[in-house]
């Protein structure tokens, strides 16, 4: 009944979804396989994409040929991009999503993928042959043959809601736990564990006085997501923004001798970075107040996702709690918020590739990994998604480095330093962040991901249109020149230094109070830049302002490279190397790392532990 | 947390949606309690709604101020009126819908309902005290007031999915049953049965060979189900018919034998006018082809239900089975058909309001009461969450007649003779066929509705305009003569007998091969009615060109509603009237009607049978 797959995917939420279309793009005969078709692509915590270092990833998946940015461009319902006000390295795209729309636009983009078949039903085990899995076995009885298997199972392996002190096994609230890859997987030698998530309570959106909290509308104009023709939005819908209370953490308290989070019953850790309310009232007794995002579920929808508030106390203590938020006052509530258990399998078992090392053209992406999030999710589904067509086409592995791409990043996290919670990625867990900027992201990987066939003819179409346009404008910029008579009146104007002599238009563009269309509206040289869209010369500007920054990392992450070279022999004596720091020591010999490259990751291993190592190693 | 709601509708399908919608509109403090919210509104089966006497029971709830026409004419891809070469009592509006869509229209209709609250929980007890309900008790542990409850459970009550040898508890694919229920009915006294219903495979369109079928279009220019002035389609998608074959049958045929329906694993009924596939070749063997209908699941998608191959047989059988038919010979499943089992409640334990007779404000609609479909269901739900208003605010309960709506037909059906099988509504079980047309549900509704304070003040006004037109026009037309010079020319030109004298125009409209419109643009008499539109039309020729008929079944509805006063002893000796038919006699030993009404309605009781009884019973 059914045909050997090259590759098959369990899953249908973002892991997997990246997974089955990157592979199925390939070229690989792909399976979806999923215990609900009607629920595929399902925001299941909050209805928003992107955000600080997770908007970058979901550009990176675009540039890559992936499809999560053209799905939540085409089911946004608000736009912003975070930390305008910082440095380009900071900038970072977010939306508000129609949740109903984007589980459907990802639906819809999977169907239109040749190669991609669908099925419902429930993978209750692996085939297995020679340590290779060569398939999947099915809640139906079926064995479904396949060169490669992608898992990405969420938390529905052997989830378990809490609320309160109530447990229910459950994969989401109101969908089943799926069970029997688990137990299959440590017979196997996997090593497993639990980890917890949480999600806030739904309110009636009609229900809330709005006039008791503060707007956040989106940006005007809006950006959006992908490298490609989606079209940017032309309404959008505000957040609003309240904030808890000492009676509202009261009240909170009330419940923690109920908490399943604080009598023990949940075992997995939770995510320490998207804490529960009763997490974060307990943790920061002193702190008066934490903000509330008042966050709407989609265009007509009066559902209302109360970010920040996500809880596992039982659901009259949120009850009462929420109705002393400002706003609140006479708030319904939809669904309760509550927290799922999960089985994951500590990552540092996995290869690059997400392949893992135990089982041969086994992958697995998103959660199961110790994740958490939806772009961390996705982006390992693409990873794995390429990986596995690859190895089954015995064809190169593709990996990004971490100088490359936060994916690459998040990968060499995981599988180097495994998590003991749900991993969630920041700029501040990337070295060289001016390099792995949202808006170089196409710069960055649209050209490997054409050479690996996945970024689209059009795609790389498009990107080397804007490449092009990008050379040629930093080109004139810096051929350009300009006269004190031609600019000092404007930089007088505005407040700005004037000049004494002919410099070059370059090194006003450094200038931090100057930007590019201030220039190319005064310097004939740069006529041609007029005709230039936004998005090309905001990529000159920074690549100009930012030039010595962007080459130090350059350099920086080139001399990075050059330690993975250097292999550290796994019974190498620390002791003997008197000039490293006492921590740094203390760690080494703990973590064993494999190269310098690995070593100098290590918190705690300051860079002259580094320097000092590859001195003694150099020897 | 929670108040003491008036009414608490339990499932949210086509029969929750609409007993939600009529309570909270009434005025009742309603809640609705749903499993997932995601998944409200959604359609288990085909991606369809109407049909015969299925069409009209649409425009009954529409014109009654129910939502489920305005939902499917805000989710539809195409629009059939059938039977439109038949007589207007068999004129039946169907539509295909974009299953999405509809289940979003659904929700997002009534989240605009004021009164109406919704919880996702499932409920797994009633609270029950002096045989009253007054609350339910939820699964997460809570005990939610009302002064009336409205159980609307589908297939969810302990249900059972079967495919080939397998069992899965389930509700539906990939959700969960419900349970608790009907335990506690039953040890309330309550009987409770098993039904089964099923449903086909849905397979992947890109895989199908559409030129080996005939393809179905909508009409052109597209009707619409609802009276209010929701927009008609500008564009349609079109259905495709193909045809099974012997080989498909002998395919199937090897699967009877781990079929649970003829194995006997199947305990509850099936519905007989919506068979399995393997059903219809088991009953009709001699016939060597069943149609199949392609029908696209929405606007975008590619999957396809295939609808006329209802099956729970293995899905390997399925599959086999399905690609020797033409046009699916490269078909790839998504999923498979399967068959689910769940609890019903003999619907002869209802009063015509379909609240309980042992428990006071617990009322049942749908798929509880054995019935099959989401007209049915949808009805049902109306016809209860406007009782459950009415009975908590001591308001005289509101039913309707046999002669009045099918809604009427079908709920006298459901309590007085109970049901064996899911009961699906045909026109055929309607008396009074004539009356209860598709063109004139708002006619026979809409006032009454608006008197019970459900139709809307706009619904009510759009009607009585319509009214008048329609009543203008039939004066018009009967004052209206017409010379045989006028006319002469033309009837012989369309080959219709000429007049000889001055004759009524009435008369003209009477001949079946003419149409209104054919005389309103040759009399000047009427030229008031060139500026009506095609419904209003279209009802005064069918109320003057059927007038005899109408006529006659009124005085025949008229004369059957006397029939209900003649109440027969519960020890009447049947075998003192000699007259009997000997069939008539027996069924009416056997059921023992109370009213010489219900014995009308048996079938095998003919008419002379009940005229001799009324003699009798006269005396």
């Amino acid at each position: 009944m059914f045909p050997t797959y090259d590759v098959i995917v369990v899953g249908a939420g973002h892991a997997g979804n990246e997974a089955a279309a990157a592979a199925a793009n390939l070229g690989s005969k792909t399976l979806l396989i999923t215990m609900n078709m009607q629920v595929i692509g399902q925001m299941s915590c909050n209805p928003a994409m992107g955000g600080v270092a997770k908007g970058q990833i979901v550009r990176e998946i675009d540039a890559m040929g992936g499809l999560s940015g053209i799905v939540t461009d085409e089911s946004m319902i608000q736009f912003r991009m975070l930390n305008r006000s910082k440095g380009p390295a900071m900038w970072s795209p977010r939306s508000q999503n129609d949740r109903m729309l984007f589980a459907q636009k990802w639906r819809l983009a999977l169907e239109k993928i040749q190669n991609l078949d669908f099925w419902q039903d429930m993978v209750v085990g692996l085939i297995i042959k020679d340590k290779r899995v060569v398939g999947v076995k099915t809640s139906m009885g079926h064995e479904i043959n396949a060169r490669a298997v992608v898992i990405t199972s969420g938390t529905f392996l052997n989830g378990i809601i809490h609320i309160g002190e109530k447990q229910f096994g459950g994969g989401r609230a109101g969908e089943r736990a799926a069970t029997g890859i688990t137990e299959q997987l440590v017979e196997l030698g996997f090593e497993a564990g639990r980890m917890k998530t949480g999600t806030p309570p739904r309110v009636d959106g009609r229900t809330l006085d709005y006039s008791k909290m503060t707007e956040q509308p989106g940006d005007e104009p809006p950006g959006k997501f992908s490298f490609m023709d989606t079209t940017p939005l032309t309404k959008q819908k505000s957040c609003w923004i309240t904030y808890t209370n000492p009676k509202v953490h009261e009240v909170l308290a009330t419940g923690f001798d109920k908490s399943p989070m604080f009598t023990g019953r949940i075992k997995g850790l939770g995510p320490r970075y998207c804490p529960s309310i009763e997490d974060k009232i307990n943790r920061f007794a002193e702190r008066e107040r934490h903000q509330i995002f008042v966050e709407p579920e989609g265009w007509e929808t009066v559902e209302i996702y109360v970010n920040g508030f996500s809880t596992s106390l039982p659901e009259d203590v949120q009850y009462k709690a929420l109705r002393l938020i400002p706003g609140f006052e006479n708030a319904k509530m939809f669904r309760p918020g509550y927290a799922i258990e999960y089985d994951f399998f500590p990552p540092t078992q996995l290869k690059s590739t997400l392949e893992t090392k135990l089982i041969e053209n086994l992958f697995f992406a998103g959660q199961i990994n110790g994740t958490t999030g939806y772009e961390e999710a996705a982006c390992q589904g693409l990873i794995a998604g390429i990986n596995a067509h690859l190895k089954v086409h015995d064809l190169p592995p593709f990996t990004l480095k971490r100088s490359e791409a936060y994916i690459g990043v998040l990968i060499d996290d995981l599988i180097n330093k495994g998590t003991e919670e749900p991993y969630r990625m920041f700029t501040s867990r990337a070295e060289y962040r001016l390099l792995l900027r949202q808006d170089n992201a196409d710069w960055r990987l649209t050209e490997k991901a054409y050479k690996l066939g996945l970024a689209s003819e059009e795609r790389y179409r498009r990107f080397m249109d804007k490449k092009e346009k990008i050379e040629q404008g930093i080109r004139l910029i810096k051929e350009a020149q300009v006269n004190p008579e031609e600019i000092n009146g404007y930089l007088e104007s505005i407040g700005s230094a004037t000049i004494k002599e002919k410099i070059r238009v370059e090194r006003l563009l450094k200038r931090p109070d100057l930007n590019i269309y201030q220039l190319i509206e005064r310097i004939p040289h740069l006529e041609t830049l007029r005709r230039y869209n936004q998005e090309v010369c905001e990529e000159i500007e920074i690549m100009i302002k930012y030039e010595d920054y962007i080459e130090r990392e350059e350099k920086m992450a080139q001399k990075m490279m050059a330690l993975e070279d250097y292999r550290i022999p796994s019974n190498f004596n620390y002791d003997l190397v008197k000039a490293l720091s006492a921590e740094g020591r203390e760690k080494l010999k703990r973590l064993r790392p494999e190269t310098l490259g690995q070593a100098s990751r290590i918190s705690g291993v300051s860079p002259s532990d580094v320097s000092i190592l590859m001195v003694y190693l150099g020897k």
